[in-house]
C-alpha cells in the first residue's frame, strides 16, 4: 500500500508516467505536473527484438499502472525518453544502436497496448526539459544540460524551450572528435568526448594503464568488472592511477563545456546523467578543468561565470521526470 | 546624379541606411525593405579615440544623406553593425578591441548628432541576420553564418530569429582553442580557430614557412605587405607552400564548422564574410576539410549534408543590408 499511499500526496491534477528508456534496465513512475514522483519502478530491458523491448516498456507501465490501484484513472498519459534520434511527429525511433531499434513506430504500438497517449523523445532532450522546468534550471532562458553516463550528450533550453535543431541532434557534443588518435567511438570516429570521457571509456582507460603495469588498488577488479564507479571510489582514497584518469577526463570534458558554452551562451550549465552528483570526483575534477580553461581562454571566461556550473538536483528522478514533462512540452515544441 | 538615379530603383517604403563598422574602414548605402542597396560609399575609420570614430560614422550617414539629394526624406532611420560585444537594449558597444571601445553610448551619440533612430548590433549578427532575410540563407529555420575574414565568428538563426545567447556572444568559434600549442589569439588565449585560419594567420604563416628556407613565390613579397589574398593567389597558381596552408586551414575550419553543426543542427552553414567567395580556393579547401571530416566523423556526417555548405551571395553587401534589416528585426528579437 506504500505505493498507493505515495500517489496520494502528488498533486491532483494531470498525473502522468514518466518511462526512462535505456539499454539495459527501463524505470518509470507516476508524475504530477510539478515534477513530484511516486510509485518509481524498475524492469529490465529486453533487448532480443524490437518488439520484446515494446514489451518490456508496456511492461514497466503495466506494473506502475497496478501498483497505482484506484488511483490509476487518474493518469492520463505516457511520456518516454529513448535513447538516439526520435521523430516526435511521428513517434518514431528512428535509430538507437543499444536497443538495435530503426524506424520503430513506438507511439502507435504503445498506444494500442495501453490505451493511453504517449508521447515520446530523445531521452537526454527529455531530462533537458526535466530540468528545466523542474531542477536547477527552473526558469532560465537560456540553459545547456549535459548527461554523463555510459553515453555523453547535451541538449539546450533556448528561450525556455527545448532546442531540437533540424534533426532533433542539437547538443551532440559527445561525437565531438577531440582527439583524433584516441579510442574508437561506438559511432565510428575516433577520439569522440564520448570515447574519452564518458564512463566506459574511464573504465577502459583503468584497465589500459593497469595493462602496461601501473600500480593502483583498481587492480583487485577482475577487467570484466572494472567500472567507473570503482575509479571514482579509488580516486576518493587518493589512488594516484584513478585521479590521473579523472583530471584527463576533466579537462576533457571541460573543454566539451566550452563548446557547449561558445554555441549557445548560456545562463547555465547543468550537469547529469549516471555519472553525476554532488560529491563524486568526476564532478571536482570538470570543476578544476574548468577553471584551467577560463583561465587559458579570455572569451570563455568572460561568457561563464564559475557559479554557472552546475549538478542536477533531479538525480535518478530526472530521466522519469523529463519524459514526463514532455507530455505538456509537446505541444508549445517548435518543430 | 547616378548615386540618385539609383536610389530610384530601391523599393519605395522604408528606406534605412545600412552601415558597417570596421577596424579600418565604414561602409555604408542606403537599403530598402527587399534588401537592394544604393549610393554605396566607404570612409576610413578614426581610431584615435573612441568621438573621433563616432565621427566618422556620422560622416559615412552625412554622405549618404547628402548623396541620396532629394530622396534623403524617404530615409526613417540608421543600423549598424559594430565588431566585439554589444547591448543592442541600451544601444552600447560594451567591448571592441579593434576599435579601442568599452562601454560606448553609440545609439546615443549618433542619435544626436544625425537626428534619425539608430540601431546597433554586432556586426557578424547583423551580416547573418542579413543572410537570413536576403541572402542564401532566405526562409531557413535553422541558419549557421560564417564570417571569414581578418576575424573569425558565427552566428545562428533559430526559429528564423537571430539567437544571441545571453551575452549576445552564442557563436563564437572563433575563439574556440582548437590547437592549445598554435600562436597566441588577439584574445589572450592560445590557438584560436582565429588564430589559426583568420586572414592576418594565413599571412603570418606563410612568413613563418618562408622564413625557415621554404622556397615559394610568396618571396616576392615584403613581410609586412604579405596578405591572406596573396596566398590565395599563389595557391590559384599551384604554389606549393600556398596550398599547404590552405589545406590546413581548410581542415581546421571545416572543424569549427563540426562544432557549429553540433550545436546548432542547422539546415544551412553559409560562409561569408571578406574571405569568402565561391572562387576562392580558400572555400574550395573548406570543401575538402568538410568531406574528410564528413569521413572521419558519422554523427556529423548524418546531420549535414554537403550541398547544406553555401558560400554568401551578399559578398561585399552582407554587412550594410544586415545593419539596415536590424531596424526591423530588433523589434522581434528576443533578448
Amino acid at each position: 500500500m506504500q505505493q498507493m499511499q505515495n500517489l496520494q500526496t502528488l498533486h491532483n491534477d494531470a498525473l502522468v508516467i514518466g518511462v526512462d528508456v535505456g539499454g539495459t534496465k527501463i524505470a518509470a513512475g507516476v508524475v504530477d505536473n510539478q515534477g513530484n514522483v511516486a510509485g518509481r519502478i524498475q524492469v529490465p530491458t529486453d533487448t532480443s527484438s524490437p518488439e520484446d523491448t515494446l514489451r518490456s516498456i508496456a511492461a514497466s507501465v503495466k506494473r506502475v499502472l497496478h501498483d497505482a490501484g484506484s488511483n490509476a484513472e487518474r493518469i492520463s498519459a505516457i511520456g518516454l525518453g529513448i535513447p538516439g534520434m526520435v521523430d516526435p511527429v511521428k513517434g518514431m525511433s528512428l535509430l538507437a544502436v543499444n536497443l538495435g531499434w530503426r524506424n520503430v513506430s513506438v507511439k502507435d504500438w504503445l498506444e494500442r497496448e495501453l490505451g493511453l497517449p504517449c508521447s515520446i523523445e530523445n531521452d537526454v532532450s527529455a531530462a533537458t526539459l526535466g530540468e528545466s522546468l523542474y531542477g536547477v534550471g527552473k526558469q532560465q532562458e537560456y540553459m545547456v544540460y549535459l548527461s554523463l553516463g555510459t553515453g555523453i550528450a547535451a541538449r539546450a533550453i533556448i528561450h525556455g524551450q527545448l532546442y531540437r535543431g533540424a534533426h532533433g541532434m542539437a547538443g551532440e557534443v559527445g561525437h565531438v572528435v577531440i582527439d583524433p588518435s584516441g579510442p574508437l567511438c561506438r559511432c565510428g570516429a575516433k577520439g569522440c568526448l564520448e570515447a574519452l570521457a564518458a564512463g566506459p571509456a574511464l573504465a577502459q582507460a583503468a584497465l589500459r594503464e593497469l595493462q602496461s603495469g601501473k600500480a593502483s588498488s583498481l587492480q583487485e577488479y577482475q577487467a570484466a568488472d572494472l567500472r567507473a564507479e570503482h575509479v571514482f571510489e579509488a580516486a576518493v582514497h587518493n589512488d594516484a592511477l584513478a585521479l590521473q584518469i579523472l583530471q584527463k577526463a576533466g579537462l576533457q570534458l571541460a573543454y566539451g563545456i566550452c563548446l557547449l558554452v561558445m554555441g549557445y551562451d548560456p545562463q547555465l550549465v547543468v550537469i547529469g546523467g549516471g555519472l553525476a552528483s554532488e560529491q563524486s570526483p568526476l564532478i571536482a575534477s570538470i570543476r578544476a578543468g574548468i577553471e584551467q580553461w577560463r583561465t587559458r581562454a579570455p572569451v570563455f571566461h568572460a561568457m561563464l561565470n564559475v557559479d554557472a556550473i552546475r549538478v542536477s538536483g533531479l538525480q535518478g528522478d530526472a530521466g522519469i521526470v523529463g519524459a514526463a514533462a514532455l507530455v505538456a512540452a509537446q505541444r508549445k515544441i517548435v518543430l
